[in-house]
């Protein structure tokens, strides 16, 4: 079953490697969003990219989720003796990847190629496509101003209320031809338990690519999304707080709204059962499980689970 | 007393560290060869200059005389992984360097401010110029043609017998105000011991240098030279070996004859005190001492001999 995964970072890399051991080698495209992307000491980095990548290839912190198992902090050390900021901390075999990934831009390849080609590297069956080729940039308000994503996520710690949000460039960004294709060939489209707000939309703003989830939809493809709030809370990171500082509320129910017209089944943990009847009132087909994935027997459960929903099983 | 030292990687720097021991703080420049600089990764590698700021700001690997001291290699490893050449392999702590460097150049700044911007945030008192701002690239010619100089330095280890030398881009590259400056102001001109042939004479092909070196000659300015091989042999690297594939003798007499005209003192080893009559004979002051630095009190002595020889003491 050819499966598409809209994915942010750690909980959609999770999921995405719950699919990937259920579903056929090649079976998985996962379009993941590069809204987080930043420019580092001249260098291109993709965290959500990389977390989905390390994660398929085995190689993520188990502990963290994202970043590489066993990492060293030598170049960063020696970025602080030069006078660097290093609030966005790159560890050493993480600087690899955005050293090759800059130098095969830099040599005139466009994105989707580039992030394929290290994929294939680390040996992944599936793909991991950026959401476009085009630079997009996540941007929130707060009330001392609009700030870049990871300025408010990583050097702020999310200490900041988000106001407002906005993905520049979004507008002037076209689709790759890779996620056009894997659309269109989809035959289940699975939304990550990623934060709707920062992960997903960002990836639905790419015009064409909502148009195109709405077109596989309409000839029966199934789309299922996977609740990021389990009991009012973020497993992780701030969107439980983003949703509630938007005018959302923060619970699963909250996160189903978002979904009504993109998406026709949810997935949503036991701890969220009684949200049931109103989700399935909005339209959406409800399936409660366990959804969080505290080893990689969980990610494939709750991978299993999205997919029979999606199946109508 | 304001010296400038002509210098390669680890016998240069070497002699550098020795004039940092000695002289007041800010009254050494050091004119390092760029023909072995190379790109890697996208990035500008500099394996001369790196080794002489390392080197003085006495981060540099005690063992091997160049690289950081206790350098790492994840990205290395990272850099396998994807399938990269690593022949030159770069330690974790030392791409930082080639990452903020070639940051730098992108944005467009000129090569030497960035250089020096380096050396200030390592805490140098002096100065290391790279000899151009332009790209100037030794090559050399083996029985297989003509190769890029790291390609036959370390990915080769240098097995081929060289039968050429050239410096692609000299003719055209210009010196930099900071290079024409400080010869200018010198009070004394230090040839290091490196290879005469590759280190030395790549500095000396970037058009003006050589000329301004006469100039304060005939100024009363004395130009000394340190001898890079003992005993007929090079302490390092291949300059014995290259000296008599190119022609010349292999032993201190073969690079003084390459150095008339240019020094007028030249610092030999105790072990070939019976080449000072010819070496006299060829018109250079002769200084006979231990010119092996095995530590950094031998090397601050070999620097204040090549002064005292400079000074006419």
């Amino acid at each position: 079953m050819r499966i598409v995964a809209l994915a942010g970072g750690v909980g959609g890399a999770k999921l995405a490697h719950g699919l990937q051991q259920v579903l056929p080698p090649g079976d998985l495209t996962v379009i993941v969003n590069t809204g987080d992307d930043l420019e580092l000491h001249g260098l291109l980095v993709m965290p959500d990219h990389d977390t989905v990548l390390y994660t398929l290839a085995g190689l993520a912190d188990p502990v963290q989720g994202w970043g590489l198992a066993g990492e060293t902090y030598a170049a960063t050390a020696m970025l602080e003796r030069y006078g660097q900021p290093t609030w966005f901390r790159l560890g050493d075999g993480d600087l690899a990847t955005h050293v090759v990934r800059t130098a095969r831009l830099r040599a005139g390849e466009r994105l989707t190629p580039v992030c394929l080609g290290l994929q294939a590297a680390l040996g992944l069956a599936g793909r991991v496509l950026p959401m476009s080729d085009d630079t997009v940039r996540t941007r929130v308000r707060t009330d001392d101003g609009w700030l870049d994503f990871q300025d408010y996520f990583v050097r702020l710690h999310q200490a900041p209320e988000v106001r407002e949000v906005r993905f520049d460039g979004a507008v002037a960004a076209s689709t790759s031809p890779e996620v056009l294709g894997a659309i269109g060939a989809a035959e289940g489209i699975v939304i990550a338990p990623s934060n709707p707000i920062v992960s997903i939309e960002p990836i639905l703003a790419v015009p064409g690519i909502r148009e195109a989830l709405h077109r596989v939809r309409q000839q029966g493809v199934p789309v299922v999304a996977v609740s990021p709030i389990v009991g009012g809370r973020a497993l992780k990171g701030p969107a439980d707080r983003m949703l509630r500082s938007l005018g959302s509320e923060a619970s699963a129910l909250g996160v189903a709204r978002r979904y009504v017209g993109l998406a026709d089944g949810f997935v949503i943990d036991e701890a969220d059962r009684d949200l049931g009847p109103s989700i399935s009132a909005l339209g959406l087909r409800v399936r409660v499980t366990d959804t969080v994935m505290v080893d990689d027997a969980a990610r494939a459960r709750l991978a299993r689970t999205t997919l029979d929903l999606a199946r109508g099983r």
